[in-house]
């Protein structure tokens, strides 16, 4: 891994005394620091409570980033609240979710990042067409100008300020299976031999809130899962991983280890007269942990090492903006209102009734009402807010992970974070539904995301609540083969989602999907080390590889790594879809089965392309290679990969660098790893094979064959096999 | 118009004694009635309470029809619930809506209508991906087989069966503005000036439950409105029409006339005791007229008299599912539910409090406790819950309209509807959203429900809750364009959208874009006759007029008569749309304006086509015309028209028949219309045209001149004016 480079042309503004938030992994002073009054590209507006930024639009700007929002790839036409909240219906006018990354492109113009932890609101051309007004609430925030033109370099700038994106294991690229929830250690073990049985391949069974005796966090009910040790052992022995759920929610409850512990450290966040904070979520009444403390955090961190013990390396923290049902108080408030109301004859004020019980969530003066004690003294959760659930897995991972299995690789899923958050662990997208609107939301918050440095991150496949139909599940799935983060997950009372949920038909279709996803790793893997190294996205749009205008209107195609363009079915009912294929030439993979390959060579252009039910459209750009495994696994680190197949279609030349290392520990920063240099040449009708292996003695791959399928321009094949 | 003749392919197949629904005109002795036990395409299951028709699909089969639903144009994939329900957020996942049109084609197969007024539960590919399983909720009911293969011979099979759509009059093809609420008189004429003064045409302006007393129907608030009936002429003086809400909920209030005479005569629907059923609504509480009573609607039709006497010849019949937002029983056992929770510590039974908040809402309960007297017996609501909003509708039109301006066309939106409805008014879409992904749901809809008859209908342009943002009112605007029913419409305490609701920029686009709406009228209005003389529908897939299989994809492009495709713009921030041209050419009008006609041709094929925002894109089949009427005028009826210009790539030969009448009555079917043929015929490079004037003495047209501007296949322009 290279080493973060100073950098070149950021400028810092710094306004008032902002807190520090941990975001950025950069000395101020290796930056350009500017307390000029005037600033580049914005006007500014400082008022008493808040300062107003504003740029003028023009027609052609296009805006890119924002991390986790909804709205489109271009964020103009939308107002954008950057306030953590657990909001589980993401219908389009919503303004926030869980997380907080205010980071942004201006494409061919500049690029910017405030680093404030508490609520900023971005209209871009929403309120004035023209106009990009953004509102901090507040006086003391980073102001961080990125001064270039490219998307790309000004990217690579805001990841060298923040830090390098988190690598997960590379079981974490295999499929994983969630619900809410399996019941009990029965279930799982069953659901676990089935996809064995079945041979369905499968890497990661998650566990949701119910393993927990009464959603006591660091505890597991023990009807449920009696001898969970053994049961835990017993599902790691069958190749899959289980991966627990932890809230931030302590129950109140004398006698319970965590809330006792917290309560006599004083660990917990205080209301305003100075007790514990009292909030209701699932188990509920319960405190929150202050997490902006790191005494907290180191004693919070030290509680995963129960599970760490029994090999258990994959988490989620979950409901950590952090969410709250309502607060006792303002519960009762509302009883009083409708005790009131009752004296009368009802009539509107009815919607009053229904509204107010809606809205006792989540309030925002539940945040003004309670407190952190930092190193920097004393604020209100609102005036972090966005911080609690950054802060919750700094301790997961400063205070659990790296004290107690230090070079050990886990996957780590987050609903909320903030910019910075990235360096140390990933986030899901938090609860979708199974709509077929969710699959391009998915699509353009996976792009978003990866600008903001989140490489390895997920929707839930398959939609988390409402129903899945049979074709919506088939669709998502093969959406998901390109998903760094392959999840299936769906919310109690809907429709099971795993493989067999359906009928034979439909299982069919999932089993191959996955064990498409299974043959790529391969590719997805090397190509996403590759990714990090370069500070490049990931999952990237097209427009970032190819300069047509055209591209610049497509956000349902995206780049994985360099060579592959997916172009998902995301509508109901469709056998094919509208793609552009933009400036060279493309093999069209139609991919039913990794192994029956109908492949076919796409000038550049816009086309209908045919794709039923059970095929997947992969488009691998001209000169590019892909690398397949074809052998048949059930989990990622079943068997050592002794045969790559190598696809492309080569019209000059095409080069890939395979990378493999454990897969599981930080050694390949040691240099422990393999990097095999694939390269074809195309001379006239010849072509020439080149392979290059760049091994560590203390990591030998296990690669002994290399098969290439190489296709010319006319779609004619030419197959080659080198040993190594 | 055409006498409907019989059918000829329909078979009836009554199962027990159905309830007579009026959905049918034909009398059932003209149809094959098959009383065997075994039924074509059906599988058949009569259970207890229930029967159950199952049919397998292949997986080619496409699916159409079922009018007022959510999902896609192609059905399949969903579970749709026919029981008419008020509820205003139409996520994808919603199974009901405000209607009922149990009307499906199974594509080159059959189709087949349902003639049941309650529950119907259509399963198609959900549960099982291969088939399609139909509950009905009694074992009571008519189904109807149309055997052909061909989608448009069942169509018009079916209109045959169930009437010839309801013609508005010309005026309602103008542009519509709405709001909940304008609050006073002021305000509309404010409104009704600044169109004018800015030259932006429009035709109508709605009054939204704000105009009457304490929202009691048939009142007018004379604080807000006084001298109503000066107002009103007024705003019709200045080529406005005014066009009030009524909602069926009578308030409960001793001297209110309404009240008054429905307690004293019976009119109310009674409840289990006998008593007059209590519902709250926008009045509070109240009592439901029995629409299905005939005495009932005799009444109540007669009450349209006092608008009718002012000159009111539109209304839009609102909340007739009928919405119940509660039942005060139930209000207080939800009050008494929350009163024993209140006595100990509130945990997760805060989600009940809020749900129960949420469903007291037209509850199905509240459903089975009312009664209608009907000519056939005493029925529960629930029974018959389908029809009550076509009910209230026939009293609107048969008592009302029919009797008293018995020659004056009208414009007739209700919220409910049954199969049938379409034949006496026309029904918008009831409560969207200013989302982009309610675009294609507009679209969708307009082609499912001409299919079912509604011809003329549409949604509310912008989006009725949430914020449109300055570029989705511009290209819903657009895409309204080609919807029958032209009405920009939103909600209390969301952004305005009027044309000048947004900057300069915006409104200027607004403008040009209702000005091509108005140029365009001479085609709509032509092309509408024609279609509801021909049975066919006005807005059709373009699989309705193409074979290939592609076009049996596309569910966001659709043709607007036999001349017009439509391919809107329909995704944030796009400057173009991929669009499929089937197998002919096309000429592609870029229209920003009426006046700047950049034209080009286009082979058939796939193509990414640009638009920028001003720009829509029309697309003109080769050898069809189409007639602009290219005069500014401010209203419909403003000025006659008396030129034509008339837009074609001929390459053999092109028809347009060009219909007028006085646009306001019925005197067409007297033959009292003028019918202009107009026909192209290219003879290598030369050009002949041809005009024949149909016309009755009693309807002189105006027009009196033709001016062709006709294309070649390469794009070369011919121009020729022809004076009549």
């Amino acid at each position: 891994m290279k080493k973060v480079e100073l950098l070149n042309f950021t400028t810092l503004y710094r306004f008032g005394k902002p807190f520090e938030t941990e975001a950025t992994v950069i000395e101020k002073n290796l930056l350009v620091f500017n307390k000029t009054s005037t600033i580049e590209f914005f006007e500014i507006n400082v008022l008493s409570d808040k300062t107003i930024l504003t740029f003028k639009l023009e027609d052609k700007d296009r805006v890119y980033g924002l991390g986790q929002t909804l709205g489109g790839l271009n964020k103009r036409g939308k107002r954008y609240k950057l306030y953590a909240t657990d909001d589980p219906l993401h219908t389009p006018e919503k303004e926030s979710l869980y997380g907080s990354h205010p980071f942004l492109i201006v494409s061919e113009k500049f690029g910017f990042f405030i680093d404030y932890p508490s609520e900023i609101i971005f209209d871009i051309g929403y309120t004035k067409f023209s106009k990009m007004i953004i509102t901090v609430h507040s006086k003391d925030f980073d102001l961080y100008i990125f001064n270039s033109k490219n998307n790309l370099e000004i990217i690579q700038e805001y990841l060298k300020l923040t830090g390098t994106p988190y690598i997960p294991p590379k079981w974490a690229f295999g499929y994983q299976q969630c619900r809410w929830s399996y019941p009990d250690a029965k279930t799982i073990k069953e659901i676990s031999e089935n996809f064995r049985k079945k041979e369905i391949p499968c890497d990661a069974i998650y566990m949701d809130i119910d393993y927990m005796k009464d959603y006591k966090v660091f505890t597991v009910d023990e009807d449920k899962f009696p001898d969970f040790k053994t049961f835990v052992s017993e599902i790691h022995a069958n190749g899959f991983h289980l991966i627990p759920i932890l809230d931030p929610g302590v129950k109140i409850e004398k006698g319970y280890e965590i809330y006792d512990e917290g309560v006599k450290n004083n660990y917990f966040c205080k209301d305003k007269k100075g007790e514990n904070f009292v909030a209701t979520v699932w188990p509920g009444y319960t405190h929150f942990p202050d997490f902006l403390n790191p005494e907290v955090r180191k004693w919070w961190g030290e509680k995963y090492k129960r599970f760490f013990e029994m090999g258990i390396t994959g988490f989620w923290n979950d409901m950590n903006e952090p969410s709250i049902f309502f607060v006792p108080d303002n519960l009762n408030e509302y009883f009083e209102k409708i005790e009131k109301l009752k004296e009368k004859e009802i009539g509107l004020e009815f919607f009053m009734i229904k509204d107010e019980a809606v809205n006792l969530s989540n309030k925002r003066e539940y945040y003004e009402s309670f407190y952190h004690e930092t190193p920097y003294g004393k604020y209100t959760n609102d005036e972090l807010h966005n911080l609690y659930g950054y802060y919750m897995t700094k301790a997961t991972v400063e205070d659990g992970f790296n004290k107690y299995i230090s070079n050990k690789r886990y996957l780590l899923l987050s609903r909320s974070s903030y910019s910075g958050h990235h360096r140390i662990a990933t986030i899901w997208m938090g609860d979708n539904m199974s709509w077929w609107e969710h699959m391009i939301v998915n699509i353009q918050m996976l792009m978003s995301l990866n600008m903001a440095g989140f490489f390895y991150t997920g929707a839930d496949i398959g939609g988390f609540g409402a129903n899945a139909s049979p074709e919506l599940i088939i669709r998502w799935m093969q959406l998901g083969v390109f998903s760094p983060l392959y999840r299936n997950h769906s919310a109690i009372g809907t429709r099971q989602q795993e493989p067999w949920a359906f009928d034979n038909y439909i299982e069919e279709i999932m089993k191959n999907t996955i064990k498409l996803r299974y043959a790529l790793i391969p590719y997805l893997y090397s190509e996403f080390f590759s990714s990090v190294e370069k500070l490049k996205p990931f999952i990237s749009p097209i427009f970032f590889h190819f300069d047509d205008e055209t591209s610049k209107n497509i956000e349902d195609q995206f780049m994985v790594g360099d060579s592959i363009m997916a172009a998902p079915i995301i509508k109901p009912n469709a056998r094919g879809r509208f793609v552009h294929l933009p400036e060279v030439k493309w093999l069209y993979w139609k991919a039913s089965k990794v192994e029956d390959r109908e492949i076919k060579v796409y000038d550049s252009g816009d086309y209908f392309v045919e794709s039923n039910l059970n095929e997947i459209p992969i488009f691998i750009k001209e000169n590019t290679l892909i690398a397949l495994n074809e052998e048949n696994i059930n989990y990622v680190n079943e068997k050592n990969i002794k045969e790559l197949t190598i696809i492309g279609l080569v019209t000059d030349k095409a080069e890939f660098e395979y990378f493999e290392d454990d897969g599981d520990t930080y050694n390949y920063k040691d240099g422990k790893y393999t990097k095999i240099k694939i390269k074809v040449v195309k001379n006239n009708n010849d072509y020439e094979f080149e392979i290059k292996k760049d091994e560590n003695e203390d990591f030998i791959s296990s690669i002994e064959k290399i098969k290439f399928e190489i296709y010319d321009e006319k779609g004619s094949k030419i197959n080659k096999i080198i040993e190594l």
